[in-house]
């Protein structure tokens, strides 16, 4: 169903793995309806891999560029290079714009040109835009975000299985959701790329890669699992983005990703597999959550479809950012406690102690197993990261525990629906 | 926080309910943040209520209009006289836009004018941007919502509590979630006002009300819910707009409205009280499902402030379809059917056959009570509608059936994750 055959719009592709692949394939397959609703049709005008195609003369012949290398180097000259020249670029580069948004960003306004990023963040979750455009007026206190597939899909698979986390960790290799060298995603250095980018738009304010606290996957054991679906908990690698008021009144933010439990209404708990999601919460809207498919070939394809759309209709820039928030890293949380101890007269009596000195309370609590290993799963009220640390510390030191206690962070439902 | 005053932007403000006072707050309490992004300052330039304003005077002195009056009188001779005028609109009136929507839209396009309407539909849930931007190009499949926040809290309340219809709706009532004549909710006129929306724009053909079938919630029994817990299901009002293939081989759509039961792996089961949430269907992109709160005053003020500095920065366009695709009306679906009968040998056998007549399987069956008062609970395989009527009034003239069966659509997980 060809149409007229209008101006063309010529589209440079730097990268053709899986994602550049898919998008040729996707952008001829639509480029009918991209016609219809721009006046210009879509065309790749010359693609650059390592083996071929020249980085000037593709800059030269195109009206935009889609950068889907990945890496900082030489993806970063050659964005840098396309919008210095004025052209359009339309990016899936999470590493890239965590470690050198800023830069690219300026150098963007400045020439007049876009820089695009939906498909960094999210697979086709679109969050960017919603952050950007939706909430583009909204005072925005939270982002919490599942952000990478992979090690939800090792969750969900402990959770589903009891697999140990080699074991589901092996599975997700044999079905392509894990890379053979996992590390990136694991230690959760991916999710953080991401919610670097997400706490730059979130909170208008400059947030670098290296301003993100991140912990992984690796140490969680199917016990952590199996112990905390008693209590009606389920795990994830939770990013999170968010205000946090300074004693002075003014706002600093706090970035970062670790393993959390969810309660079951948590609208991120049943986020299961390979999906990605993010909840964005702002006072005069509560909460908005998205979700869908983390980063696959088709998916990301889309995703940078919909970007390359939208640079052919309106100009947008990001703006410089408005604030310059400090970090805060000593944030609360309510934590889930795991406890081993002799099941001696008193041991709970001396666990009370240690945790009213640090000014902590306990929500909830289950005591299982027997006389000589008993074990004690707890969740805590909200807490500093430092004085749960000194909890651990005191709790460690008594002669009846038997093992360094665990402790993971706990997100509780924040609204009610 | 004031920044340096720039040049104002001149906001027109008719109506001033709940939405409007709310948008009216927000938009003094966001100005510097806009002003930031856009580099306007905006400002409430006149409101029109029925007992105050001018309309003319308004308009004259307004760079955009917001119009959350609602109804189709007067608004739209107010949208259409703004538009004709050239000055952007931002409404928030599903009536208008689901009977009037094709006129608006060609009027808006003829006069370079913007018209926005994010706030029609979904509450916060920003799933017009998200079809008309993110998934500009893409090829649509299907659309499920839950876009009724009223019928959506009647329906948990009722799965909650095990209360009545009738008493659910009373707590609704009293709580503020339904009005005091909740007809235009629970009959689903306004899910279907809202899906007709959401088709326009998801299969980019026109979609008139009148081309939306809906069934509303009046009719569902705590009986309904109890017995498809059992089953794992759970019941909401689902507004779908889908793809139908024709016999010739070409795309037809249908849009609808109806209760329809959920297994509990659906992204929109898990969706409670008075959220909204949409889930997109497209090969590319398997799946996105956002959620959020229904309508309230703040959360639809905050909808309209997004578009109002969408307005403010690039102009956007709702092309003319390109498409004219028919309705197809009778669709297959897997259906719940509960069936009361005096237990006696042979019931299942009839049942079956008749079943079978019609080309019916079953995929799940439950039964219970004793030797004179049966209740048979099954899911069927999906089935077109006309041959599960045929099938019920077969089943209804059965001798042991003691009362007319009851039939409930039922949505499958389409994707596995």
């Amino acid at each position: 169903m060809s149409e007229s055959s209008g101006a063309s719009f010529r589209v440079g592709l730097l990268g053709h793995g899986t994602v550049g692949a898919a998008f040729e394939a996707l952008i001829a397959d639509r480029a009918d309806a991209v016609e219809h609703l721009t006046g210009q049709r879509p065309e790749v005008s010359g693609v650059l891999t390592r083996s071929r195609g020249d980085f000037d003369e593709i800059l030269a012949s195109s009206d935009l560029l889609v950068e889907v290398m990945g890496g900082v180097d030489p993806a970063k000259d050659y964005v840098l290079r396309a919008l210095s020249a004025g052209k359009h670029v339309v990016t899936a580069n999470k590493q890239l714009l965590s470690r050198h948004g800023a830069e690219l960003w300026d150098v963007a306004r400045e020439n007049g040109a876009q820089l695009r990023f939906e498909a960094a963040v999210g697979g086709v979750v679109p969050v960017i835009r919603v952050l950007t455009e939706s909430l583009a007026g909204a005072h925005i206190e939270r982002v919490h975000g599942i952000v990478n597939g992979t090690t939800n899909f090792i969750l969900t698979r402990m959770a589903e299985t009891g697999a140990s986390y080699a074991a589901a960790l092996a599975e997700a290799q044999a079905l392509g959701f894990a890379e053979s060298d996992p590390t990136d995603d694991v230690s959760g250095a991916d999710a953080a790329a991401k919610m670097a980018i997400l706490a730059r738009l979130a909170f208008d304010t400059t947030v670098d890669f290296d301003a993100v606290r991140f912990e992984g996957i690796e140490g969680i054991t199917s016990d952590d699992l199996a112990y905390a679906q008693k209590l009606g908990l389920s795990l994830k690698l939770i990013g999170t983005a968010e205000r946090v008021p300074q004693d002075d009144g003014t706002d600093g933010i706090n970035v970062r990703v670790h393993p959390a439990f969810l309660y079951a209404g948590h609208p991120l708990a049943s986020v299961g597999g390979s999906f990605n999601a993010v909840t964005i919460e702002s006072p005069a809207i509560t909460e908005i959550t998205i979700s869908g498919p983390g980063a696959g070939g088709s998916q990301t394809a889309s995703a940078v479809l919909g970007d390359v759309i939208s640079a052919m209709i309106p100009p947008a820039s990001t703006p410089q950012p408005r604030h310059q928030l400090p970090i805060v890293e000593d944030v609360p949380s309510a934590y889930y406690l795991h406890v081993e101890v002799e099941d001696e007269p008193g041991v709970l009596a001396q666990l009370a102690q240690v945790l009213g000195l640090q000014g902590i309370s306990v929500k909830s609590f289950v005591q299982q197993g027997e006389a000589e290993h008993a074990q004690l799963s707890m969740v805590l009220h909200p807490v500093v990261e430092s004085r749960l640390r000194g909890a651990i510390e005191l709790i460690d030191g008594l002669p009846p525990v038997r093992a360094r206690p665990r402790a993971i962070r706990v997100i509780e439902e924040q609204f009610a629906e």
